[in-house]
């Protein structure tokens, strides 16, 4: 939560984690967290998981360009699918366009 | 998880809970997530929090307008304003248009 994000792009993964291979994708998660950060317009991440399996994550892109070659990554693509019904129940991938925001403390 | 999210708005609350007053923090955000539902234009809601105390809320609206007048509703603004340092160490709001979505399995 370190700068302003109006006109940045944001992609949005909702995900349900299956309750099984914690290590496989702890260490999917760190790749791939690892390799955004690499990208060509990569602006930060925000991501979090409850008890109940339900997460949320959000990277942060310099413009849509960015955000979608993110999305599309090959890695990154292979790794999702990879997870599917493996690591996530279910997931739910959203690319948004940040038109405003605000933060407390200032 | 349950429909297309493309062309909707997302108000995103990213926020950081004190490690104080749990019933308090609760019971707002009952009181809150009943209102946003019963305000025109919602769309759903998406919400997680770690152990950690960081927590990610995603609200979905019909629009832009809808969006923000849930942002600046008079009842809202006043609890996000009460938790300020009391169930808040930090928060940041960002309003941002889906222009894309899609889900798994489909």
């Amino acid at each position: 939560m370190d700068q302003d994000r109006t006109g940045q792009t944001l992609v949005i993964f909702l995900s349900a984690r299956t309750a099984v291979d914690d290590p496989g994708y702890a260490a999917a998660a760190e790749e791939i967290a690892a390799l955004a950060a690499r990208q060509p317009g990569y602006r930060g991440v925000e991501s979090t998981r409850g008890l109940d399996g339900f997460g949320i994550t959000i990277s942060f892109w310099a413009d849509a360009a960015s955000a979608l070659a993110w999305r599309s990554h090959p890695r990154h693509s292979e790794i999702r699918e990879l997870g599917r019904g493996r690591w996530y129940e279910s997931y739910e991938v959203i690319v948004a366009e940040a038109t405003r925001g605000y933060r407390w403390p200032g």
